[in-house]
């Protein structure tokens, strides 16, 4: 064991503050990893204060994390010292169910292990995220980073970016279609490069005109103001498919109303409540809703390979660490474009 | 024209009664059918009682129709004088639009016209359905109908048989995959028996254990009541396709936790507002919920291929015209199992 350096949330009501963790020395299968940059995932921020119950203190939240490799178990081929290497939600699964053989370690039917929030799998040990000066990671669970981009920038594309990348994969996504992305933030941006790098027509569905405009410089052909009922009507049966990246419960019949026939729209974002889905929008034309939830690991591989190839990385604000608690305060009121990056050595600094 | 006995409502707080309607001479494209048997939809009862506003009258339901041609135009190929034939839920559409050029008229864009309770294309005259002597009906809109099957027993298929035929075809329902019909009527009666015959392991899911045990004969595999809260837990991720044919909005929730990894809830009943869903169980398992309506005049035909091959007929009940009343009446208890079909002799000898 090795002690490093990291913020923790010691309570739900306490704000994060300086905590000293202990790492495991990396087995034969493990890659430690020198963290450089973290991201803050919204989740992050809901899990410290435990809105969804649960919560395991003390907490080290962070699962965007990026990093370069200090050292490898002997067994481990992918990859080598010096290396750049990111690790996202999960750092564990039970790799013998039926999805974890399928490479959807995210659908393990044990449940995955997260980066946080979690504890070792046969263990009581908690575990530690992102927000910390290293990680010790089975080589399963950790990804190649392309050297070619903008490495603060990657951090987000660990959970934003696999999160849009996978679903527009998995529902076929690509030229000829016409693609609406709903809500504009962490998750939406991401999904407007993606589907836009995949060669669909994609229209930003949001309630902001002024983000619809920046949507435009992200990569959006089109922007619809969902609060505009005449857009709205003159967009119905438009759209193949629909990536809805808005963040909590809300009504979704007006926007099963822009879908073709056999149209898709797939949920990322809101885990609550949906307001009353009405039977006849879905039965006439075919329609469907369904959710998807990050993405396995080879997935993970595959989605930062393109992110290399077309150079596409989230738009960001660097913090320091000592600025966590004032940009968690931020993301409750949205006032991000669009993602939070902790640089990780203003905690090796301090 | 020639006139026609048939029963009608005369307004949505008339009972039905006996009515008499012209028909038109059979134009070129036209078949003109001698009405046998006409199956009595749940649907009949809502339109006929302007449960779901907009009601056009005088009315005469039935969209389940079977019968004999009598004549037809001279550029109808596909039947001939003597022939058995089926009319469904539509007479009608656009033709030109890419749903109708795809053979998914029931999604045709300017709407299909129906059976009853709508206007001929391009005029003001009220379409009149099955509880008639005879129809007339473009060839497109026709089907065959087997020799080899009991007559009065295969009109619900052409509503009842289709709605569930084709969502099953859809989804590629078959061999080694795990079915649940879920509520048992007019439409899971044939979901069993379809699935069944595609080769499913077909569960009957349904509050009522009497009528699981009734789903068993009709080809069911298992049962699965639905209020049994331990059985719905040993349930849960063990299906790959629900077939809901609940025919309220409803909670779905409890149903969704049935599915397994990708798995799909086709909605066919419910037309109205559905319990709030909650966004986590459809992207945990990357689950989704569609709708589907009815199916097209080519599946309709290859539909009742099927039952002929299969030798698949509905279970119902016959009942004379003048008891049609009390019909409705029993269909507002669930009290017919599984659909009542209208002896059309019991009119022309009225």
């Amino acid at each position: 064991m090795f002690k490093v350096k990291a913020y923790a949330a010691a309570a739900a009501d306490a704000p994060l503050a300086p905590f000293s963790i202990e790492r495991r020395d990396p087995g034969p299968h493990d890659v430690q990893i020198d963290i450089l940059y973290c991201g803050v995932c919204h989740s992050d921020l809901h899990q410290a204060r435990d809105d969804w119950g649960g919560a395991l203190f003390p907490m080290v939240p962070g699962h965007e994390i990026v990093g370069r490799v200090v050292k490898v178990g002997e067994h481990v081929v992918k990859l080598k010292a010096g290396d750049l290497a990111g690790v996202g939600c999960m750092v564990d699964s039970c790799r013998r169910c039926d999805p974890c053989e399928a490479d959807l370690e995210q659908f393990c039917c044990e449940g995955f292990t997260g980066t946080y929030n979690s504890r070792e799998r046969g263990s009581k040990a908690l575990v530690f995220g992102g927000y910390s000066e290293q990680i010790v990671v089975d080589q399963r669970f950790v990804v190649k980073v392309p050297e070619n981009l903008d490495l603060q920038a990657v951090a987000p594309l660990l959970c934003a970016g696999i999160t849009t990348f996978s679903p527009l994969r998995h529902w076929k996504v690509g030229k000829g279609q016409k693609v609406g992305i709903v809500g504009l933030g962490g998750l939406g941006h991401m999904g407007v490069k993606f589907a836009h790098a995949m060669g669909a027509h994609v229209t930003m569905i949001t309630t902001s005109p002024e983000k619809g405009q920046d949507a435009l410089r992200l990569g959006a052909d089109e922007v619809l103001v969902s609060r505009d009922a005449e857009a709205m009507k003159q967009a119905r049966g438009k759209f193949d498919f629909l990536l809805n990246t808005i963040p909590v419960g809300h009504d979704i019949n007006p926007y099963l109303a822009l879908l073709k026939l056999d149209g898709a729209m797939v949920l990322v974002g809101a885990l609550t409540a949906l307001d009353p889905v009405l039977g006849v929008n879905l039965i006439f034309g075919r329609k469907s809703v369904a959710g998807s939830l990050i993405g396995g690991m080879a997935e993970t591989q595959e989605m930062l390979d393109f992110c290399g190839e077309h150079n596409i990385v989230s738009d960001i604000e660097v913090i320091r660490i000592d600025e966590i608690n004032e940009a968690y305060e931020r993301l409750l009121k949205n006032d991000v474009r669009y993602r939070f990056v902790i640089d990780i050595a203003s905690l090796k600094a301090a």
